[in-house]
């Protein structure tokens, strides 16, 4: 039974207040908030268990690489892999995608070579590509969201060419909230021979991943917005994939051997996970993967549909204010404008004088803003422990911000 | 005045015992412990003022922010650059080194260029230079230290020649403790108009480091030696290294503009960060960092040079153990072995017995161990909270594993 009140609890930050007001915490699209579990698991990895990995052979070692190396099982139990081989460490989703790009898309694709992206992809799944363009003569092609925002898998699988090398594509729109059918895109790719890219970054949050079900070559998950430290990650590389990449970060523990005129990497995950890493950072990702878990991603997925509904409603009752999109199928990530009168910077701030934390800029993502042709919004994205009550907060601010500007 | 009864209280971790021992951490040099203030720092960015950086408006992230830019100014004052703008966060030495190499290295050097090393480098010194020789046909050249581990400055500066690009050199062995003469590297590499990456992953956790009078172009520290958090770092790049550069990890934050054809990056540091960074890391990273230059980088350096002088008049008292390395000017890092009897993991496990923590291996140094003529050693490397008592205790240990397997 989901208990929302049990779960703020958890969260220690939801008690302060922000310019004399409680904290109304809407900016989860660009960081989640951390569970007491979590923090006192950084805290106890620090002050009673803190080692190097993986080199080590004295207790405090061997304790913290048991605990490191958990993460990887948990990882691919959340994200329902087959093998936790399939599992690589990074630092977050910029990491991930820079290794599918470096590591995997570099040394395959050439000039002229194709690679398929929606309109709608953050920044993150997008200047990883333009590297191979600019460096190699690797060709972009944009699929468009229609009008409500929803992007149609047929047109992704419309736009894979002879050339089309990959496929990359998001989840979860940060910006206006629109759950792909990535099983789709998927499905219809691997017939025409082409493997996918899933930025998970948002979706793995609010909803169960299934890899296998989606049948993702790369799936990228980012573990702060996971309600994990910052600087954690993690990426699903299919096995097949991984054999038919190169190394990207060169350091210790990737390799094997190391010589003056060769190098022996090491096996997959680790020839993918270079020199120390985000040690106490992936043990934190760990628990909060599991606290999730533990509250069951059904129940909180069920939990935000009905969020995403309520505020829907509320927000469609404000006519002065224009929502970004109205996919069919959404995750409770609003975001929206005030025509001709405030400015989303102005708004943020309004709204932060309230207590409410929204995100007012192009969130990562240029080219969906130029699709959408607007300079910038504000997004209110919300997490497993908002409420109605919140939503409601939300909407009251953004009257006074109303009344202030209109 | 340096207190190392105050210091040791001030890190929670050296309370503890170890197979019912007390903890003699001397495993360093793999990776520091953290002081209460770097561990109450990260509780407190995690508890109080979480939020992401750089883009948000709202109260919570502009103290995230706020927290987080100010740490860029505080490496620059530890390292004494002439500008923070020279200072780019990092995930560690390896993301560092991995940024000189894909960034700087890869663009500018064809087939035939040389890159010189010493044998003595970490493999994070090491890989990323292999992957340019792999991909790119650069060639490594190799200088060996002399039989009393010590690096000639003039030998480094004697193998550059005309098709020299870069001299890669560490400022301390991982292995020896070797403190090398960078400064004279520098000078002759700049007289040759080469330029020099320093990897101050060790030195910059023992002494003073002054890049303007080193004259590195690079200087690369990382956070989790310097008592910060895992999955902290900077690099120091000189402004004229930095406008040779292109980008590396591609994302957020890195970029002015994107669009579907083309992508503006932004200046210099921000150019070489992308995607959502370790937030609380690098705050953490900060804490430690002040920590230190409180206490005063001359008084831990002073502590260091009786902790060295010390430990190495006992371990030479010790007729059956062969320290690796004698060099002049070196750090409290000793490698030994026990050659014909014990093999340096039976050791390591032996003092783990007694609560002493050391490494067994080849410390990421493979080329070394390789001139060496060994197989792995055992490392028992300082750090500011030892004492001569833990040296003591270091000793005690080894004549009981001698007595064990002689």
């Amino acid at each position: 039974m989901f208990d929302v009140d049990a779960i703020r609890a958890d969260f220690p930050i939801l008690d302060r207040e922000v310019n004399g007001k409680p904290l109304v915490y809407l900016d989860n699209g660009a960081s989640a908030q951390k569970p007491k579990v979590v923090i006192d698991a950084v805290v106890r990895a620090y002050a009673e268990e803190y080692a190097n990995v993986h080199r080590g052979l004295h207790t405090l070692s061997n304790i913290a690489t048991d605990r490191y190396e958990a993460v990887r099982g948990i990882i691919a139990r959340f994200l329902n892999a087959g093998d936790e081989s399939e599992i690589v460490f990074t630092s977050g989703a910029t990491e991930g995608i820079n290794l599918v790009s470096y590591g995997w898309a570099a040394p395959l694709l050439s000039a002229g070579d194709e690679i398929v992206l929606s309109v709608m992809e953050h920044h993150a799944n997008i200047v990883p590509w333009h590297f191979l363009r600019e460096r190699q003569g690797v060709v972009l092609k944009w699929v468009e969201p229609d009008a409500q925002g929803n992007l149609d898998p047929q047109a992704m699988i419309d736009a894979i060419g002879p050339r089309t090398r990959l496929v990359a594509v998001t989840h979860m729109s940060n910006v206006l909230g629109t759950v792909v059918d990535v099983s789709a895109i998927v499905k219809g790719a691997h017939e025409k021979g082409v493997p996918v890219l899933v930025d998970g970054s948002q979706a793995a949050v609010h909803m169960p991943v299934d890899v296998q079900a989606i049948g993702a070559d790369f799936y990228v998950i980012t573990g702060h917005k996971l309600y994990g430290p910052s600087g954690s990650g993690g990426i699903f590389i299919r096995k097949d994939r991984q054999a038919e990449m190169r190394p990207f970060l060169g350091g210790g523990d990737m390799i094997r051997e190391v010589y003056r005129d060769r190098v022996i990497y090491n096996d997959p995950p680790m020839k993918f996970e270079a020199g120390t890493p985000g040690i106490v950072q992936q043990i934190g990702l760990g628990v909060a993967l599991d606290y999730m878990m533990g509250i069951g991603m059904e129940s909180i997925a069920a939990h935000e549909r009905d969020l995403t509904a309520y505020t829907m409603q509320r927000l469609s009752g404000l006519n002065w204010l224009q929502v970004q999109g109205r996919p069919d199928n959404r995750g409770a990530i609003f975001s929206f404008t005030i025509e001709g009168t405030a400015h989303a910077h102005d708004i943020s701030t309004v709204l932060d004088k309230k207590g409410v934390a929204v995100r007012a800029g192009q969130h990562c993502a240029g080219p969906l803003m130029q699709h959408l042709g607007v300079g910038a919004t504000c997004r209110a994205s919300f997490a497993m422990y908002n409420t109605r009550a919140e939503a409601d907060k939300l909407v009251e601010a953004l009257e006074l911000c109303h009344d202030l500007f209109a």
